[in-house]
């Protein structure tokens, strides 16, 4: 089994999917092959021993090979032939934009390329916040209460504090705590930099959060360790950047069986059939031993590697059972049936 | 103006794309460009004037050109050089799986080419008829009551009759009109051969049905007139298919006032910001003075030219207003602190 790791690409989380692609080489064991998007959505082949985070900040992947994508893989352009390059299934690790809102998805199912991450459904309802919410509140798992307001709406906060989030972005990045009137104009114009529209939650000062990564392999889920992260008020964008080349594992966090099954259920219900094919990091609030899913990652940093005991047996048994997209025969039979009915169309 | 218009692809609508395709010389008066895309996903560029529709069935399509997709646009595989195809916007008219689900809508946002459809959250709240109903949901649209149900689930009807439609389908595809026990399992059957997942709604004989198609240009919503569809029980594929080369205006189903406000309100409402860049019909349901949506086609069938009185300048102002993709600037800011901070990564 030979993974294809794309990474970078137009998203706010570019320089976090250098770091996690990064990672790979480090928990996988298996032969890795690297396509990197530029901001410009150029592809590039980066061999595996050259890639180091500097590649990219200087230009320097630019002196690698262009690759294009099409029918059943990708090939490098060269001057008088074309070399396709090798490999059994691609790892989506592009974070935020295109990885993770379905862009990435779409392309790829479109070519006929296998891989893990997300199909488009499972990153439309994880991307969104609007619909993660949405989502929760038909498969029965709860949430904060929310308010949504697009950039044209008059905002309105009734009990602070609050947490602004733009709708579309993950690690952080453009979320505030919010703690009176005085706060609040800052932190829209922060978040509304990012996104067209954004919710707001009420602030849970030192809620309990715990995360949990997992898949579903031969329709049995497999689950990671729970993590209970360590936080001040919330993770900033920094903080969280150094988590995304994380490779140490992690010690359980210290809750109870009834708690650590919830939890699990409550992931069963989002997973569901939703996300096969992805392995993904759900992050739980619990309140007064209430389970609320905080937010879907569809592609954790660094793929969660430092939750799971053996990473690189979850995510090959995972390679191995990717689904398969349906193939519909077409047969122009209504198209005859016009032509007899109508003449020549 | 000079349109590309999309058509064709692995879609069990796959035939009257092909028609609404070629409906479209009679009623856009600018040079119209034509890919077809294969059941395989090949894209040809066919010829404006060779189009007809046996073409497609006898697979004498394949004597034209191969196109691939590339930054910016589609180019023609030449044996000694490569040749753009000159066009201004794509006009997305794959009805259907990949046009409809969003995979086009993502593969043409990627490759940074302006386009008329629904893009991609609009495409998955549109196709999917269970994401329908939690979007209207959100926006204070009414629909019908629904179960949902995969396939295996065991189905339970409570009150015939039902209707029962796979989740992912348009075009009255595996739909069907259950009035008993005794026609329960083959109804299902049918569904479920074009689906994994179905929805179960209450059948209303002889509801009142309201189509109506618009857009929005420069934030202004542009109508057409209001149809109240011919119909027996319901329009089957057949029938709905014969009805996507129409290209005749119709005449403004005979309602009040009052209750043309109500259907363009919550057109208005489903409209949002979510689909700009579509156009699209509403099908909705009229019972005891209570608008309920139906469905979203994001790609309606022949585009509903026929029901617009100058669907020509429609399209072509809409065509110059596309919303426009946020470019996301990157910096490598981060990976230059992390460098900084921790060595070379």
């Amino acid at each position: 089994m030979k993974f294809l790791v794309l990474f970078g690409s137009q998203s706010y989380e570019h320089e976090i999917s250098i770091v996690s692609a990064i990672s790979m080489k480090k928990v996988i064991k298996n032969e890795i092959i690297y396509v990197f998007i530029d901001k410009n959505r150029d592809m590039y082949h980066i061999p595996t021993d050259k890639i180091k985070s500097n590649l990219f900040s200087s230009g320097d992947y630019k002196k690698f090979d262009l690759v294009s994508i099409n029918q059943n893989g990708f090939t490098k352009k060269k001057l008088f032939s074309n070399q396709s390059l090798e490999f059994d299934v691609v790892l989506n690790l592009v974070h935020g934009g295109d990885g993770e809102d379905g862009t990435l998805a779409s392309l790829l199912k479109f070519f006929n390329i296998p891989f893990i991450g997300p199909r488009n459904i499972a990153s439309v309802v994880s991307f969104n916040k609007f619909m993660t919410k949405s989502y929760a509140k038909e498969i029965n798992v709860k949430t904060l209460e929310c308010n949504y307001f697009t950039k044209d709406c008059e905002v309105k906060v009734d009990n602070y504090p609050v947490i602004i989030k733009p709708t579309n972005l993950g690690s952080s990045i453009g979320v505030s705590i919010v703690k009176s009137d005085e706060e609040l104009d800052y932190a829209l114009d922060v978040a509304f930099e990012f996104d067209d529209s954004i919710i707001i939650e009420p602030f849970i000062k030192n809620v309990k959060e715990y995360n949990l990564a997992g898949t579903k392999i031969d329709n049995e889920f497999v689950f990671s360790i729970i993590e209970e992260p360590q936080k001040e008020e919330f993770l900033d964008f920094d903080k969280k950047y150094l988590d995304f080349n994380r490779v140490e594992t992690i010690i359980s966090a210290n809750i109870t069986k009834e708690l650590e099954n919830k939890l699990k259920d409550n992931f069963k219900k989002i997973y569901n059939k939703t996300f096969e094919g992805a392995l993904i990091r759900c992050d739980f609030f619990v309140i007064e031993d209430e389970v609320y899913l905080n937010e879907i990652n569809s592609i954790p940093g660094s793929m969660a590697n430092y939750l799971f005991d053996d990473f690189n047996d979850v995510i090959n048994k995972l390679a191995n059972k990717l689904p398969q997209e349906k193939y519909i025969e077409i047969n122009y039979e209504y198209v005859n049936k016009i032509q007899n009915a109508k003449g020549k169309a």
